[in-house]
């Protein structure tokens, strides 16, 4: 079984407290009231002449309740220990704040808990005989069970939708009865039903139950398993079993749902659900609700009412008029209250179609020039070069990197070759160029295969078909090589292909000035200086790419991605020397 | 070592669709382009002649980066595989759908990992190639390492600031060249370490390291360990360990900070961190940024930027000047933004002062009346009951409960009696039952205790010295009974004090029409019925309470609270027989 993690705390007695300050003192709109587990609003002038509303119980549900604070939600909360209701005294201290403030009256909202009623209806007795005008309602919205027990339905998230419609209805001014009117009604149409994959621990203690790896438990905290899932459900199984069972007209705790309702949806991540399985969970809701004809007004998805590190979801669904979603729309201060937008989900268009189709440069029709003639050589000559130094690079490669060097760069130089037989070579070097960028980019693969494409598509819009003589073409190479920088992070020195190709191009970009006739004396003289780069990458320590991760000590050849720039330039150079 | 549990997805391989669909679903303010892993505003068209911002990396970190699209921060977001760069043509079919909206200019803000910066790199030569104005902004402010590798310093949650100060930026029309100049310079304000406690696995995975169960790693997703702390280390141990790093001028990846710079600061759940313990660092992460007179003008406490099911926590400062806090002040919508306020945190009073003190009805002052000695003797009579009967109803509630049914009263009865020797038993009887309420709510303690002061206290505003006649009496048991009723959530027959009380009351009653004289008659008719109302209980089921837990079978024995509460009244009715 698992062993549990350390928690991140400082004391088992001291957290509660420490979580309370550590919320109060990150959210400006809060107070703590001193001597109690009371968080209240910091502006409580505001509350003059309205209800005030009233919520709390044990701790390790945050950001239950003291997260609802603000204008618009509640007013104060009172918190417990860990899974503990809070003393009726500062229930009363809570309470006795909001009068004082010159609420008109103070609306308690308690989950369904044997403790939370007796110690906030002491506390509420107490007020009344003080003069406080004070009121109850009771969250009892779960519906695990078939036969719910005398106790009757726990309150679980649901409770977070009473806090924000009471809060709304109280921040226009609604009297106290009319507030306990509407959420009474209200709240027949709320249902929630947890599952859970892992159990929680209380600070200080051992996991609360007992779950074998890999099984669920639909029924929340683990207290009673409605029913135990297979080894493996997927999320949308899971889901479909819980709406299932939340709807099921046979269960006494069931929601009564028809195909045609609105509904709220809140899918609450009970403490460790990773946010990709939340929102896997959250399109499965989404998706099981409409299919039964269910329409989805709004969703929250997130943490709401937790359990520790629970990792584990639930799932509260409300059913909503036009007055229930105006009041959940209402804004609120409340620091754990999500934004959301007031636009009802199911319906809407959420797929945008793309404006314009990208093609691929290697599909465009291109037509022939002057300059296709020289570039089809050249291209050639380059794959054949780098299909026979396949073997050597990969050798090459073994040393520092996964091997297979010398394999990429045939990948692509195949990819041309194929490209070649079925196309005519562009007369606009810049096409061309972006041919093969295209081709490298999707055929080569890897880091190697962006590079290249970078370095071409970089280059590419310095040369066209009236823009190609050897200066255009020094620029191109060079802003390539920038590009290639740039992007992939690595300068010369750092043992990669810019240890061949920065050396060249210093000198290629002496083509832009070089007397009339020298151009071939350069690039012979750049070819030199790649070939010459490549082989001074023996004695450098890898800075950047695989091959930094690498101890330097076992790496005495030359960097192969070097090697392959040299290759490259030397082919091209041949080509060249072969028309003159 | 840990036993990783299940993931609630569909599969491995459709994850990272069915999560972007979530979350697009869910949020009206979103959309998903055709064809790609990319989120799109749903409102396009108001992108026109505005810069947009496009963001976007590995899955695995939501609600990052598509949680953070909206009005005010990112345009949209381009999704990969989980923790794998997204394929450069998603990202330019990103770039080319908001250059076609009508936006000004595309600025990538891109983590600075090297697929990334290749892959956004390629698409934005190739957008510009294409006409488009594009720019890029790397985010790299990991303060993990010392001596940063040629890779340079990791992007982490620093990149959600990001969002937010260049989508306010864009939101208010500045240039492309302003907000790059803009978020550059704040760039260099921002540091980030994180520190996990499990590691997470990717969906059909093995977990990404070992953690043996205990240990801690600082420096974030488990790959290199800045330091080791100890096994057991605190909270703020571990986040002071943390800031004493990130701002260390000797790491080369420091961020500067000193005594009088304000700073915004996000605690950063990395997934599986509870919410109680993500409020222990925040308050840790406070007091310790205080300390070294630093102002924490902001603080974001939440899930941002996550890794999975890590359970651990990143420190996101940055350094924060009037007009930073004026954009991350700035309205969004996007979903995944919190509801902060804008009020600087540090030197705010957040610690509100009782208006009044609550005095416990049995320290207060009362002055003897002529129904003084009657009372006392009463008490007197409840306390020996109760004590003599102390092993009989430990016996019973052995059969169905803790065993210490009778302990508790016999708390209760020494709590009364040590009262009665230091005070006088005041001659209204509001005030006295007041005194007995709160005795039992302090000693006794418990659902007992909570349930007799209910009683007691409900009870207490029908009898006052002016109006303390039988018929008084009467309406203030039953209010009594009628609020340990509707807190205490039981009725009568469910096995609990309420079967002896209930009876009994239905007699009391009959004293408000009793004839003169008959008063003694309907009390001894009472504590009868109580008697066999409690007797009776010996067949019934318990349906709520602790004994409701234990089979039925078990129990064929009469309930401990209602011969308890038998016991009371028989003993009030001794004491006014005696005065007759």
């Amino acid at each position: 079984h698992e062993v549990h993690r350390n928690k991140l705390i400082n004391s088992a007695e001291s957290c509660v407290d420490e979580a309370l300050l550590g919320l109060v003192r990150a959210s400006a709109g809060l107070s703590l009231l001193k001597g109690h587990r009371v968080v209240l609003r910091s502006d409580l002038e505001n509350l003059r002449g309205k209800v005030a509303l009233l919520s709390g119980g044990g701790s390790g549900h945050e950001p239950a309740h003291a997260g609802y604070i603000g204008a618009g939600m509640l007013s104060a909360a009172v918190a417990g220990g860990v899974f503990a209701s809070p003393p009726p005294g500062s229930v009363l201290a809570a309470i006795l704040s909001l009068h004082n403030a010159g609420a008109s009256g103070v609306l308690l909202i308690v989950k369904n808990y044997t403790g939370d009623r007796l110690n906030f209806g002491l506390a509420a007795e107490q007020a009344r005989n003080q003069g406080v005008a004070v009121d109850m309602v009771i969250v009892a919205e779960d519906c695990a069970f078939d036969q719910p027990s005398k106790a009757g339905r726990r309150g679980l998230c649901g409770t977070v939708f009473i806090h924000k419609l009471a809060g709304a209805l109280a921040e226009e001014g609604c009297s106290l009865d009319q507030i306990v009117s509407k959420v009474t009604e209200i709240l027949k149409g709320i249902g929630t039903l947890g599952v859970s994959l892992s159990p929680c621990s209380v600070p200080g203690c051992l996991p609360s139950f007992d779950l074998p790896p890999g099984d669920m438990e639909v029924g929340l905290y683990g207290s009673v398993s409605v029913d135990l899932l297979p080894q493996v459900a997927s999320a949308d199984e899971v889901v479909k079993t819980m709406i299932d069972h939340m709807t099921n007209p046979s269960s006494q705790s069931h929601l009564p749902l028809k195909s045609g309702d609105s509904v709220v949806v809140c899918v609450n991540n009970l403490g460790a659900l990773s946010c990709l399985e939340m929102a896997v969970v959250t399109r499965s809701a989404i998706i099981c609700l409409e299919s039964r004809g269910v329409v989805v007004a709004r969703m929250m998805s997130g943490l709401f009412m937790t359990s520790l590190e629970m990792a584990g979801v639930s799932l509260t669904l409300m059913r909503a008029d036009k007055e229930t979603l105006r009041l959940i729309d209402a804004k609120t201060t409340a620091p754990a209250w999500p934004n959301l937008s007031n636009v009802c989900l199911s319906g809407r268009s959420y797929i945008t179609e793309p404006q314009t189709t990208i093609k691929r440069p290697q599909d465009e029709k291109h037509s022939e020039g002057p300059l296709s003639p020289v570039m089809h050589k050249a291209l050639e000559k380059i794959c054949s070069a780098l299909l026979e130094k396949q073997e050597e690079l990969n050798s090459l490669d073994r040393a520092s990197g996964d091997g297979d060097c010398g394999n990429t760069h045939a990948q692509a130089a195949r990819a041309i070759q194929e490209w070649l037989q079925g196309h005519v070579v562009p007369g606009c070097p810049r096409q061309l160029l972006s041919v093969v960028a295209g081709l490298v980019q999707e055929k080569m693969g890897g880091s190697s295969g962006a590079l290249y494409s970078l370095f071409l598509t970089a280059a590419a819009s310095h040369v066209t078909e009236g823009q190609s003589n050897a200066a255009a073409w020094a620029t191109a190479m060079n802003a390539g090589t920038e590009a290639m920088k740039k992007y992939g992070g690595a300068a010369p020195g750092d043992r990669t292909m810019l240890d061949a190709l920065c050396p060249a191009v210093d000198e290629l970009i002496k083509l832009a000035t070089a007397p009339s006739g020298g151009d071939m004396a350069v690039l012979q003289s750049a070819v030199k200086k790649a070939a010459s780069g490549a082989e001074a990458t023996r004695d450098l320590k890898a800075r950047a790419g695989r091959a930094s991760y690498i101890s330097p000590n076992l790496v005495s050849l030359p960097d192969p991605g070097a090697v392959a720039v040299a290759t490259i330039l030397k082919a091209i150079l041949e080509v060249l020397e072969g028309r003159k």
